[in-house]
């Protein structure tokens, strides 16, 4: 039996009723509600229990309250069919690699929690509008929530999709937690700079087991979008409105997770999506213009960049413990144009002098560095600060753990650093 | 002479002509073009000059390409009138505290450069619509870029304010940089919770001398919307578009830069403003409620609080490092909706072993964070770390610093954080 957070009155209650957590239950307070009784966790009280309703939301009821409760048949976990489709040979062909993630999650019945459960296989099983855009090969890579994913992880994804480039495959779709999508895109976009397919970093918001999933239309219009468009490179398809009607390709380099909960929780920073997918047209932005580069692979990374935001008080021996640590980039998040504090340019001057990397973005996000305005930034670029841009904050910190272990010393590092890779910087 | 960051052909160029930093000129290459001699900074090449155009913008000039080049007669610095506005009886009164800032710079004619240079009783002269509205009185409190300004700063503007609250004031401009004004925003908003008057932070995005400068709209609705509304406590007042037509005023704890250089670059996270000036007219948003709360000055801040962003590849390390240092919180910017790496569990572990308070925010910016849906989440809850709901991330390590100087253990500190004071937390 499981009783997971449960203690003192609530999991007396439990015990009384022969419940766990798991349970499927019926239970009648001023209302009646139909649910799965879900772990608490360790310092919530023991007055209530926690129900996950079918529509995935999760509600506390208190037990002073509750007149009735009775056990329902579980449903058990739902055995879907995990068949191909039969392939059609006048369709293209597609490879979906799975890494996990919400949008290969369903609500696991014997806790009521979420975990990533569904294999590529049945993730395409269960979206049947997949069969008629392209016969898809699937495969999965490994299956972790996207925050527990490391640089190791994002190697093997980019081995894989290497793998992949002169393959008769029209492109790729790998389905990632949204956690660290951004991340992920970035480091992909870096490491395999001019590859020549598409490929389609695809999540989802909520499980694809919910009815208000967008996993569905998501994968769709991927598949789509790689199948009718002669786009190449990395890019991340999610939604782009909060109902259930369009998506949006954004550029690897330039999108960002702004909202913790919406469906179009993605955005292009500082502009607007390279490709929008409504109703199966897809119209590509005018504005977005990806000079085509020779395939250049070079899959590794150096964590040995720090991403340091800064903010009035922050310490700067911060700074010299980077150094000591072995650190070999920093990247600031400044302010405003690109600034930090003067009470950071001794520790800056040190970490200089030992040949770390020290580049600007800014933690407003969008907009132009520009530190040659104001006396600050002027110092700052006098002590060996290479502003980056409009760099998304984060793309810059994966471009530098790509570009230190692509770089033989400090000025290559600079070079790279500065040069427009994978089209970091915008207009 | 001043030649600063020039050297080589640069250098000598100038030497030739006579000319140096600061030097008012008039250049041909292939336009014509006057403007002021700009400092370079140290790593330029020495193939350019640097002119800052009576715009306010900087070019580059390339030597081998001008024709001809002339010194003009210097502006010298404008001689601006002082005098205070006679008062007018029957307007309110306004206090005008000046901290710095690019509200308060002007052009520097001997360097070329942007400083902080106005007085607040200058600033309030060169605004003349300003007495018309109130009669304002002025003073200079420091003159700083607010990306040097400290906690130390805070406390000093609160305590200035702290002595206006019973005075016959109908409120109080603060003119401050924009580059940390939502952390002195946040950071009055807790010390002076409940405060009884209207504290508009007013900043420009263009210096005052500057044609484009927002500088003006921004102080005039600012001293209508102290004057004209029965708000209470502190806003951030600025351009609430690209146009020079619209004012947001922005309530303290919720409210971003989120643009490096756009006049309207301040945002209220998650919701409109609580109050748009325009063309004389002020309407409040009908979702903003503050509800008034008695005044409660609680003016102090402990510096020893992290904020720490979570991203794929960082060194848990660095957790461990903030508690052997004596820090007391751990702010995080986690992932989506609150999660980091189980890489960092143990060393999370150790700190709140050690008494931190450590409280999760997103790095998305918007949203709530809710950490019952994952396992990820849960697993933090279990450790202990506290979720913010959607307070603004630098918002909540403002409140880490402030809360930590008036609790008196961990237990009061967590109800601090977690009790809504100054309406971080939003629907």
């Amino acid at each position: 039996m499981s009783y997971s957070g449960y203690w003192g009155k609530s999991l007396e209650f439990l015990k009384k009723n022969s419940l766990e957590v798991g349970s499927q239950v019926k239970v009648r307070t001023d209302a009646e509600y139909s649910g799965i009784i879900m772990p608490r966790y360790e310092h919530s009280d023991d007055q209530h229990i926690a129900l996950k309703l079918k529509n995935g939301y999760n509600i506390g009821l208190e037990i002073g309250k509750i007149s009735r409760i009775d056990a329902e048949p579980s449903h058990g976990a739902k055995k879907e069919s995990t068949a191909q489709p039969h392939p059609d040979p006048s369709l293209p062909k597609i490879l979906l690699i799975s890494t996990g993630g919400t949008i290969a999650s369903r609500i696991d019945y014997r806790t009521g929690g979420v975990t990533p459960a569904l294999t590529a296989a049945e993730l395409n099983a269960s979206v049947p509008e997949l069969s008629k855009i392209a016969n898809i090969d699937t495969e999965v890579l490994f299956s972790e929530y996207s925050e527990n994913l490391m640089p190791e992880h994002w190697i093997k994804i980019a081995e894989r999709l290497d793998s992949c480039a002169r393959t008769e495959y029209k492109g790729i779709i790998v389905a990632h937690g949204t956690d660290t999508m951004q991340y992920t895109a970035a480091a992909l976009s870096f490491a395999l700079s001019g590859y020549p397919k598409p490929v389609a970093l695809v999540g989802s918001q909520r499980s694809s087991d919910r009815p208000s999933s967008d996993a569905a239309l998501n994968l769709i219009s991927a598949a789509r979008f790689l199948t009718d468009t002669d786009a190449a490179g990395i890019f991340v398809v999610m939604h782009n409105s909060t109902s259930d009607d369009e998506v949006a390709c954004h550029w690897g380099t330039r999108v960002r997770k702004n909202h913790t909960s919406k469906r179009n929780a993605f955005q292009t920073v500082g502009g607007a999506p390279a490709y929008i997918v409504k109703n199966g047209t897809i119209e590509k932005n005018p504005q977005f213009d990806h000079p085509r580069k020779s395939y250049n692979p070079r899959i590794n990374f150096d964590k040995k960049a720090l991403l340091l935001k800064y903010y009035p008080g922050l310490d700067p021996s911060l700074i010299d413990h980077a150094v000591s640590s072995g650190y070999q980039a920093i990247i600031f998040e400044g302010t405003g144009l690109g600034h930090v504090g003067r009470i950071l340019y001794d520790s800056i001057q040190r970490a200089k002098k030992k040949g770390l990397f020290l580049g600007m973005t800014s933690q407003c996000i969008d907009g132009m560095v520009r530190m040659t305005v104001y006396d600050s930034g002027r110092d700052l670029l006098n002590l060996g600060v290479v502003p980056l841009d409009n760099m998304v904050p984060e793309a810059a910190l994966v471009k530098s753990m790509w570009a230190l272990s692509n770089s033989k010393d400090e000025k290559e590092m600079e070079r790279m650093m500065r040069d427009n890779v994978a089209l970091e910087i915008s207009d």
